[in-house]
């Protein structure tokens, strides 16, 4: 047998100690694979003498960087150390001296990743990044090889484990938003700065590079419209329950005539639609193709070793990619111009939350204004507020509209006379 | 561009026509994933003058299969004919004329896959199946390459799209055995002759193909038990539903301590599984690893364009393997020994239905050959039996025991006084 692969690994946290332990179990598998051993020969760390699991200790470790990325014998960089630019200067560096590079690095793949792209591409060298998305489930590579054939028209999904998990807490155990986040803290699901899964920056990062695969345009952070969880009170969740609803942070990316879509945001799913009932910390990517109709994947979101796995199975890739000696043909430059759909372009219907006064004339004044905005109900129901005397709740789900129109009726809502507050308002997925 | 990868069609059914019908009109961002236009050169069919679609015109037919087999311009041979015997020949003819190959035949991959995927290797040719198994779903690619860093545990899955709309229209719609499948033989989702379907043949072939990869060791359609859902009846769903489970056709893979298990039959589930929830003509196959934990993949099982959309990405990985000068390196001879386990390994909790004699001691009977097999009961209920006097219907859970066990059990059972008969027995999945 030929030596074995040499990896350097860039950071050594939870993934990286799952990477390290699926290379040293499944080392026997792996090899019948590739045709090859695969060894681990050096990682770098920050901290040499932070305190690591006792089996870690046959593992060479390094402070310097340039270690692993000016190392010959080092095949394979893979970067498990997050953050952005001194990130990318690391994984640019390591293409530069012909190395292939696996990441699981969302927020380096959302900000860099077609440039990081172009230049493996320009270096042969293979670029691979499975667990950036949706942790343990392969949808990069389905996507890319699985569903090859297929013009895809719509890709929706869970991709944010920690507001996955707040919200099914929320819903099946009727509590409130900051309680549960309280919860995901203390069990390590959610970050301390919950900035990031909360306002739904992570789900659209995910989303901007599903994006750029399917539709193979180029889709940047920015061109995704993003909507958190913070508004969504125990509130909204128990008309959700009573209306046959599950409420869930979707992400939405659907091409039609041309032009795109790329959102992020709180949405109302008939209790029936496939990803109504997916919970906890689970992910899902349902995926419409032309010809294929509907499918789904679903699994761990994160963990370290779904993550690692997904990392590993880059590795096997790429490694058998060496044993080949074709490398950096896996890239393709995006093929099409964007043009993305305004608001007015955008069809939904939409779920509204009033708090109106209760008196002659309220309701006359409401409907007026969603007549002459040309949108009609689907349902309707009102009901007097338990904490304000003398106001009443409403709360609608409304036919199709646009987000242009709803923003615009929410904004003249609010100057009704009648009305005290618009409590919240989301989008509605009509197709069970 | 280099000249146009040539493809030889083995049969002009709706897989076919599909194929055909894809690769036109995806003519263009096929060529760019590729790097090459793809063209179908000519189609093998029985029947010149059988009427066809009129777009088919302008392709080149023939009844002579070996106008494609020794056509030395055709690189890629697409065999969507079905049959096994024949069908092999042709198959291995084409293997031998260093052609690639992909097929959409599970029959023929479940009974001469090895044996080809061999011939393939030693030919340096590629041979691709991902549409024999589960129609849409990339499950075979998912297999092999999204989790091969990953020990998989289980294999578990819904792979008969016929069967599960036949339950599902079953339980919905309160309906029997011989209603439904005469509807879906009239909708033309079953065959005129349905025993492969209703037999659970078709499913135990594709779980002899997905334990053969899953567990990288040879399993044999003749190594999996099969039971069909001939014996459900519509009381049985009934219970199902009283309980809080869901009757689905499941075929089931898992190894554990090295022993293997392979089985296709009726199961009760709890309807909080994600299985429970596929419905109709779906299939979802669930995958367990002991790094990635659980995850599944969900989609149409059959039907002419997903079947021919996951031929159509067979035909992409081969074409790029073609422009990168590296096949048949895809198959793996499987690595292990297997070791079947023996029914008195096998467990799980049972449902059974009994029509028993409604009298003194009845009872105490029943009970005392349960205690005697050591088999206590999670829940139980009886009830009269409407059409039959002097009998009462008694329907029962048991705790966790042993197929062998169950089997001596049933048979005792029959020849008990007290018991007129024993209606059906089914296997019961407890995790939700």
């Amino acid at each position: 047998m030929e030596r074995a692969i040499q990896i350097g690994l860039l950071g050594l946290g939870t993934v990286g100690t799952g990477v390290a332990s699926i290379i040293k179990q499944h080392q026997e598998t792996l090899s019948h694979q590739i045709g090859r051993p695969i060894e681990i020969k050096r990682a770098f760390v920050k901290d040499l003498h932070k305190s690591r699991e006792p089996w870690l200790s046959s593992l060479e470790l390094t402070e310097d960087v340039n270690a692993i990325i000016q190392d010959p014998s080092i095949d394979v960089v893979i970067e498990v150390m997050g953050g952005i630019d001194e990130t990318y200067q690391y994984v640019e560096r390591a293409l530069k001296e012909k190395k292939h590079v696996i990441t699981a690095n969302k927020d380096l793949m959302a900000e860099y990743g077609s440039t990081l792209l172009h230049k493996a591409n320009d270096l042969h060298c293979d670029l691979f990044y499975e667990a950036s998305v949706a942790g343990g489930i392969p949808i990069i590579r389905t996507i890319t090889d699985g569903l090859s054939a297929d013009k895809l028209t719509k890709i929706m999904g869970i991709v944010n484990g920690t507001t996955n998990y707040m919200l099914t807490k929320m819903t099946e155990e009727k509590r409130t938003f900051d309680d549960v986040l309280d919860e995901a803290q203390t069990l390590g699901y959610a970050e301390a700065d919950p900035t990031a899964d909360v306002d739904g920056l992570d789900a659209a990062r995910k989303m901007a590079i599903l994006a750029t695969l399917a539709f193979s345009t180029q889709v940047y952070i920015s061109d995704v419209s993003v909507k958190g969880i913070r508004t969504v009170s125990d509130i909204d969740l128990s008309y959700c329950e009573r209306f046959g609803y599950t409420m869930k942070l979707i992400g939405l990316a659907q091409k039609d005539e041309g032009q795109l879509e790329v959102r992020v945001e709180p949405t109302l799913l008939p209790n029936t639609h496939p990803l109504a009932n997916v919970h906890n910390e689970y992910n899902a990517v349902l995926v419409e193709g032309e010809a294929m109709g509907e499918s789904m994947y679903y699994g761990p979101g994160a963990g370290s070793l779904p993550t690692a796995t997904a990392v590993v199975s880059d590795l096997v890739t790429v490694a058998k990619n060496i044993q080949r000696r074709v490398h950096g043909m896996s890239y393709q430059t995006p093929m099409f111009q964007t043009t993305f759909k305004q608001e007015n372009e955008i069809q939904s219907p939409y779920f509204i939350r009033l708090h109106v006064y209760d008196r002659a004339g309220t309701f006359a004044a409401i409907t007026t204004l969603f007549a002459q905005h040309d949108v009609s109900f689907e349902r309707l129901i009102q009901l007097p507020l338990a904490d304000q005397q003398e106001q009443a709740e409403v709360v609608l789900i409304t036919h199709t509209t646009t987000v242009a129109i709803i923003k615009e009726l929410v904004a003249k809502l609010k100057q009704l006379e009648a009305v005290a507050d618009v409590a919240s308002y989301y989008r509605v997925e009509q197709k069970g």
